[in-house]
């Protein structure tokens, strides 16, 4: 077998003998996926973006970030949703299989341990981020400090006069809910205040539930001045519940949100809410798989980035004051 | 050179004559990645989706359909975003050649002739998502019906009962704007209406723009009952510049936009629209680009599919009437 022959198959040319062919090709297939990604182990051609569903709100801003920080040092990012569903997850780990995927970023709520098992058999490096908190230390986990930015909200309530400030909770299995209401309900003791259960209201993270617990809140005997939502899409759902009850924000009752995603920025009036910095860690999440990839040590399993509180025109003295 | 050199100059081996391994190394460099492609016309690997931002405000819904249809298949979507710059072009461009794609998506409202061209000669077949109506027909295109978007939105606010209806327009350079405005033209002809040029305002698709030309229409010494938005995130603008200055909405003025992105749906009132199928646009596209691998024939080099009014709770009767 020759060089020549080796290009004539590799050119797909019909002058070779069969059996030759044959060979040459069943040692490319072998070998040829294999060493793309081994070449070198400095170069990442693509990783692997996985989302539950690309209708989070969220998804959008850390794939910003991610598309931003791979694009820098030439990376593909390959995206993915898996819809909680197994199928989808065996044919995304099929794929990740034939193309030998150098690193893989998931960005999901409810992450199924077989997924990260099977990631391991594959060599594939994984790194999590976490908009919700799961405590899952076995993957490098990037999340955003959900305890803090409850505090701030609460502190910039308090702060302009209100006593009497609604929580509008997140899903009450994950650990970010209970971390944001823990802040609420620290911010109040830093005030001074006392914490009023029928103030503390369940909501699932979507306009709905918001919008549902707007006008519940609307609807008590005492009402509260303020309302702290758990995301930003709840906090527009208690704009719409307090609209349909002829009620204005902020001259009637404060709103605070939480995320800042760009809706919050289109509101009516543009929403005070509390931010995470979801680029900022899509972007620090590219980082963190290159280190694991070149074998450099990462500083700690779970890294959490500071949330910020961003002041626009949903919150003002409570009615009466200021 | 035998099929057990070939092997051990694939698996890295040492016991191999260095001429020998650069001379097969070489023709597997020149060969390799072309093959990957190549291996059946039937399979496709990878699809390139690129935007110009990721913070366009269609972007992930596009991408939803896109990694819907592509998903189904089996097939990986790598996603790009080339901020209009000339290095991150090139970039992508390298990227692309590195790994062969199989196939690109282009999202964009300024599409580089460069790049169609770059493609052209990698051999990596291109389709166009174009959600503002380039009339470039030399890359199969996807789009809406812009035009009977616009006749619709003016229907509706028409059979209201409205008679001074404002349009906020698009970027003037793109086909798409034109187009809108063309039918809100045909909306007032057909109901016997005359266009007043002083309700006709400039917009670049933004909210800010948005948010300026509410403030103008309001200023008029005969304001209208009614506008319409040649996108949504322009109409959010507007019902800010109403809500400033206590107008409103339905009550006082009705609002329509177009495109029907999730904030419609989470604004407050709930924005009526008119919808622009972008994640089935997104479908399409990988379909498209599938049958071009395969080397089927496409239906047209461009397709529009069908916009559609989504009434919420932005339009009503104007004051007085209704």
């Amino acid at each position: 077998m020759s060089a020549p022959t080796v290009s004539r198959v590799l050119n797909g040319r019909g002058d070779v003998a069969p059996a030759t062919r044959e060979r040459i090709e069943s040692l490319i297939r072998a070998h040829g996926y294999r060493r793309r990604g081994g070449r070198s182990r400095e170069r990442i051609g693509l990783l692997d973006l996985v989302f539950n569903d690309l209708d989070s709100p969220w998804a959008v801003e850390i794939l910003r970030g991610v598309e931003d920080a791979a694009h820098t040092v030439g990376t593909g990012i390959v995206v993915s949703a898996i819809h909680r569903r197994a199928g989808s997850t065996r044919r995304w780990l099929e794929n990740v299989r034939s193309r030998s995927s150098d690193g893989a970023i998931l960005v999901t709520t409810d992450l199924d341990p077989a997924l990260k098992a099977e990631l391991r058999e594959l060599h594939v490096p994984a790194v999590v981020v976490d908009p919700v908190g799961i405590p899952d230390l076995d993957t490098p986990t990037i999340g955003a400090t959900n305890w803090a930015g409850g505090l701030s909200a609460i502190g910039h309530l308090t702060a302009l006069g209100h006593r009497r400030i609604a929580f509008v909770a997140g899903r009450p299995e994950l650990w970010c809910s209970r971390a944001r209401l823990d802040g609420y309900r620290a911010g109040l003791e830093t005030a001074g205040l006392a914490v009023d259960d029928d103030l503390v209201v369940p909501g699932e993270f979507d306009y709905e539930s918001g919008f549902r617990a707007g006008e519940h809140l609307m609807g008590l005997a005492d009402p509260p001045t303020a309302v702290f939502a758990a995301s930003d899409q709840m906090a527009l759902g208690v704009y719409e519940a307090l609209r349909r009850g002829g009620l204005r924000v902020p001259a009637d009752v404060s709103v605070i949100g939480f995320d800042d995603l760009p809706e919050a920025h289109w509101a009516s009036p543009p929403l005070t809410t509390v931010r995470q910095p979801l680029a900022d860690m899509g972007r620090l999440a590219v980082r963190t798989v290159h280190r694991i990839v070149r074998g450099e040590a990462i500083e700690s399993p779970r890294v959490e980035l500071a949330t910020e509180l961003v002041v626009r025109d949903s919150t003002a003295p409570p009615p009466g004051e200021g």
